[in-house]
């Protein structure tokens, strides 16, 4: 009865060594669409028909938030297939058995580190069966079934599957810096459904930082008033947020930045800060690294730092708090007589016993909420008691110093979404790589990791597209097992996954024409589509030079926030290179030739847009490097087909267009060039040296 | 100095008299994409030259509210021409004079019926100044310009003009219909913001229906708790909504509609039911006329609705009350003996005398806490106290006879906007057409109109592609001259004020994309837009056959919701071929072939697409009607250019090509149908008769 077999983990590692298959990585089994692809799936032959009288029971305790959660669940199903499904609700009236899909679990799961988030699914003729120890586990295996939903003759259907899955880390997250640029409720909310569909389990939202402090103090509630400019979560909104996460089985870490990034806060009560005398702070407005810094000696410091640590150690139920610590230079403290003279009588040799000092207190005064105190690489300093947990920005080197000194910790490095690196980049960053030499022990304190959405370049309209869909690869990367990693299936299934997530509102696909069609000003947007397909918005923090060309409220609906980090038609162009220079096959050339005619001929139409938009005049260089540069791989491809060799004057004028056509314009960059280049010295037969 | 002036109202029409221009109606200026257009302009030569040092000072009596909205104007300013200007916020700062834009306002407007919204704008070379009695009038200046903003050669620059402007109307409303589909408060944030960039100054929420009751109550939580499904806006979200609707000076007029349209208040509270001795009534999920009434002879009832009132007229703080009272047949009335008993008693002929007795007692009730009861023309019965007011969903009829009577009154009939009906005609729909007859004085009492958006068929990620850009055209019609009225330059300009909608987050474009890339399940969407921007959503209430076809949560992000009531295609191509019709010239007769070369060959590719997405079946035929009538009109038009006459065979096929091409598919319609009739029987020389 069962044809096609496919299992990971389990037992396909044997025929790996055999198949040496490792070096590219497991793929997802039959071309399912599966992110994360589960622990251990079985694919049966013949499938299930979904139908419109599509019933759900349930049994074992599930609680209102499973029945809340099913119902969703119908709800996209509907959506997703168009079904009229004759159920609208799932309420107490579906306990019992006999649905299509019937739901067991043992009991309601807990919203916190470590629960059991294990499921197993079982897709058959006769009906679909879904068993959890949780109903957390449960709403994951809802996600899966959404993922297996496939196209069939009539309607739609799911394969007969049988899966059993868990997740390899137990803190898959996703930090929102709402500082830097407020995010409203609602784009909090669409990126936690957007979460769940992938199973991540943590929003750490970013609360605080020099550009403000985004939550209502009713304790100090000058905090929000001065420090927000009106942009702030009224704590019900806060609540409604842990409440609407904890429905989707995600906890929310909140994050209070101290004792630097301090400018907000001290905008509000200038009194807290470093510097003597100061009697007014501002809100910043620009990015990166700034002075203000709390007052550690001050013991209103504690008194405030201690009331809205109470306030929010009750809304944010989640065991764990976050108080930042990161980049504290200590400029402020040196210039201080009072500081100074506080370290002399304490015997603090540097700064960072100060600021050890500090958090040390805040972790004791954070014991007394019952929570544990997380913070970024810097807070790991000698003293520090391990109840303390470590987010590393650092890299991997520090994440596995911190296990080893028995900290638990959790990676961000390399999964810093904010600095437009490509998916195939975030893939690429395990937690827990095989070259680590960990204890087991040791190896539990590595929880997993956090995407990090910083937002000095986003607001809500465009802070989806910076999110989705590489998210969802480092949701595989923290789900997934380690052996998981064929980077061109990942592409696939990506593309696929990011399709489905805009059914929840999500605008990361939507916003980059809403851009395109502001830009164009009522012109047609398919040249200026063709040419962002192309470009890369500056990686790492080269957009933004110095912090300074962007103040946060800069226009940021221009051409690079419609452009994003990965490029499909960049990545089919780059395959189909790659296999033309390694057999000359014809599919691929005629491919290569047609993309390139393309891009080539997209300038002429492409000037008739710019020339009606002023907004528009900062790519108009860049376009034209496009077109020359396709030109270029077009004569290169001709050469090539022809077996000619180039004369020393063509490719000193190569040379030049390519160097030309990495030329930045409208804070993006060209993702072709490369490629182009690889075809150009295929005729030379010499390395790229650039 | 002046050289191009125009004028409208002022001394026009003298004009227009001699030019018989009239019947084609007047132009926007100059091209100006104003909507609406203002009263007085004055269109001078040069340009005032949008620059980064931007600034904005104010005089008079500004106020907060004037401050934020001038804070939002230099964001929306600076997204809209790509300028970082160096100015972020204002504040109490700027209050001075010497900005690029001076407001001067003469004191904070009160957001209530008749308040002055007028303003004037002078934007010479030196500099931009505002003017008005309130900051409402100057909010709607900020907007004016906005409008204005057209491209220069290096930057964005405004046209000098003289603008005196107020609106025709001072009642300029949209209503949601939040219960047959709840509309969360960012959907409903987000419309308000549209609302204000067409100067439209009442959201009226229809808060309560069969299908949901939708606020927080705290006197009876049980009315929340069982009769929404979980689905409303808590206190602090109603009083969030009036607070952003005042900040942008539009009045908020909250709708109870009783006694009728009573099934989620009675799921709730069944006793307060007419039908005797019923212990449960159902939340309705199908659309249309339902039975459930309360029971106008239960004390109860008065003391339910009382406490509810209380709650909500504090919330709402317009003096404006809607009770609804539409659709009432009273059969559970008629099936009740104790009520039947009860109008004999009070010697009431008919229930349309027993609803007034509730009404009358309702608007005493309402009066206590200082309102003015608004409700639907059923309302409008012998002995209604003159200090209602009468809403006419019936027609110009019923609102003219309402005035006559002495009531205050505002249109909604010609401007239901969920008919699916085209932009022309609500257009055409004037509250106070030169037919009518009526004293000064009764004119006054025809306040204005409201689009309405009823839900039956909408969800919050569809809601806004039914209200814009159509409501920004009916908010014209209230706002601007009578004589404002060429459709042309309606058209033109709605184009254009559509797209800037869009900076408000309001997805009336970008959701339709996101409905075809779900429906093409990762197939290119280029073939689906081609047919989905020629098919119109069936019109009226054919969609919803019986009103049971759909229940309210069935899907609704099919083909039929991604398609809407105006096609700018079809439109150019009518205008094409009524062109080519009457002169035969060859620039339209190459653009008409063209056109129908587009949608004959869309078929092809449309084929593969529908072939991997089942969901998509049910246009296959709509898809086939296409490429056919498509090919009919491409016959005829070589007929046309050839001078021959169609044979009989040919003619008798055509018949059957056009009659099959009326069939819906996907509860859509071709667009193009009449169209391509008139190019086939313009062969014939007989007029179009079917």
């Amino acid at each position: 009865m069962i044809d096609r077999r496919v299992c990971f983990r389990a037992f396909c590692c044997a025929l790996c060594l055999i198949l040496a298959q490792c070096a590219w990585g497991f793929q997802a089994p039959d071309g399912l669409n599966l992110m994360p692809v589960p622990q251990e799936i079985t694919v049966n032959k013949g499938n299930y028909a979904l139908k419109r009288d599509f019933r759900i029971s349930l049994s074992g305790k599930p609680d209102e938030r499973l029945l809340q959660a099913s119902t969703r669940f119908l709800r996209r199903l509907s959506n997703r297939t168009g079904l009229f499904l004759a159920e609208g609700y799932i309420t107490n009236k579906n306990f019992g058995e006999g649905g299509s899909l019937h739901i067991h679990v043992k009991r309601p799961g807990k919203v916190r580190l470590h629960e059991d988030e294990s499921y197993t699914l079982n897709i058959s003729k006769k009906g679909i069966r879904v068993e959890a120890e949780t109903d957390l586990g449960a709403m994951h295996a809802l996600e899966t079934i959404l993922q297996l939903i496939e196209p069939g003759k009539a309607s739609y259907q799911l394969p007969q599957v049988e899966i059993t899955d868990s997740p390899r880390f137990p803190w898959r997250g996703l930090m929102m810096d709402v500082a830097r640029h407020f995010q409203p409720i609602e784009v909090i909310k669409r990126n936690l459904d957007g979460m769940a569909a992938v199973k991540m389990n943590v929003l750490h939202l970013h609360l605080t930082d020099d550009q403000g402090f985004r939550v209502e103090s009713k304790s100090y509630p000058i905090l929000h008033e001065k420090g927000s400019d009106g942009q702030y979560f009224t704590q019900i909104e806060l609540r409604t947020i842990v409440r609407y996460a904890e429905d989707r089985g995600i906890r929310v870490v909140p994050e209070f930045d101290v004792p630097g990034h301090a400018s907000a806060w001290l905008a509000a009560i200038p009194e807290l800060g470093s510097v003597e005398g100061k009697e007014s702070y501002e809100i910043e407005r620009n990015a990166g690294i700034f002075d203000p810094t709390l007052d550690p000696t001050n013991e209103k410091t504690y008194v405030v730092l201690a009331a809205v640590f109470k306030e929010m150690a009750e809304i944010f139920t989640d065991e764990y708090f976050h108080i930042g610590g990161d980049e504290n230079e200590g400029k402020h403290w040196d210039g201080n007589k009072s500081i100074q003279a506080f370290m002399k009588e304490k015997g603090f040799k540097n700064n960072h016993e100060l600021q050890n000092y500090f958090n040390t207190r805040l972790l004791s005064s954070l014991e007394s909420y019952s929570k544990r105190m997380v913070g970024w690489d810097e807070i790991m300093q000698p003293g520090l008691p391990k109840s303390a947990v470590i987010q590393s920005w650092r890299g991997i080197d520090a994440l596995v110093n911190s296990a080893k000194q028995g900290y638990q910790t959790f990676l961000s490095n390399g999964y810093y979404i904010d600095l437009m690196h490509t998916a195939r980049n975030h893939y690429k960053t395990d937690p827990l790589p095989d070259t680590v030499s960990l204890t087991d022990e040791q190896k539990k304190l590595i929880l997993g990791g956090e995407a990090t959405m910083w937002a000095e370049l986003v607001i809500p309209h465009t802070v989806d597209s910076r999110i989705w869909p590489r998210t969802a690869v480092i949701a595989e990367r923290l789900w997934s097992s380690q052996d998981v990693n064929d980077m061109d299936d990942m592409y696939r299934r990506m593309e696929i996954i990011s399709l489905q997530l805009e059914e929840h509102g999500l605008l990361h696909i939507a916003s980059r024409d809403q851009i395109l069609r502001k830009l164009a000003q009522g012109g047609d947007i398919k040249s200026l589509q063709t040419l962002n397909n192309i470009s890369g918005p500056l990686q790492r923090y080269t957009r933004n030079p110095g912090g300074t060309m962007y103040q946060s409220y800069s226009p940021f609906t221009l051409w690079a926030d419609a452009a994003v980090a990965d490029s499909e038609t960049s990545r089919l162009f780059d395959s189909a290179v790659k296999s033309y220079l390694e057999d000359k096959n014809s599919k691929d050339g005629e491919y290569i030739k047609e993309q390139l005619l393309i891009w080539y001929e997209n300038h002429e139409s492409l000037v008739k847009i710019i020339n009606a938009s002023p907004m528009l005049r900062e790519i108009e260089g860049l376009s034209e490097q496009l077109m020359e540069v396709s030109q270029l791989g077009m004569e290169a491809v001709y050469l090539l087909e022809k077996n000619e060799t180039p004369d020393l004057s063509w490719l000193s004028d190569a040379e030049k267009v390519l160097k030309k056509a990495r030329l930045q314009g409208g804070r993006t960059e060209l993702m072709n060039v490369n490629t182009i280049e690889q075809i150009v010295r295929s005729l030379v037969k010499i390395e790229s040296g650039n």
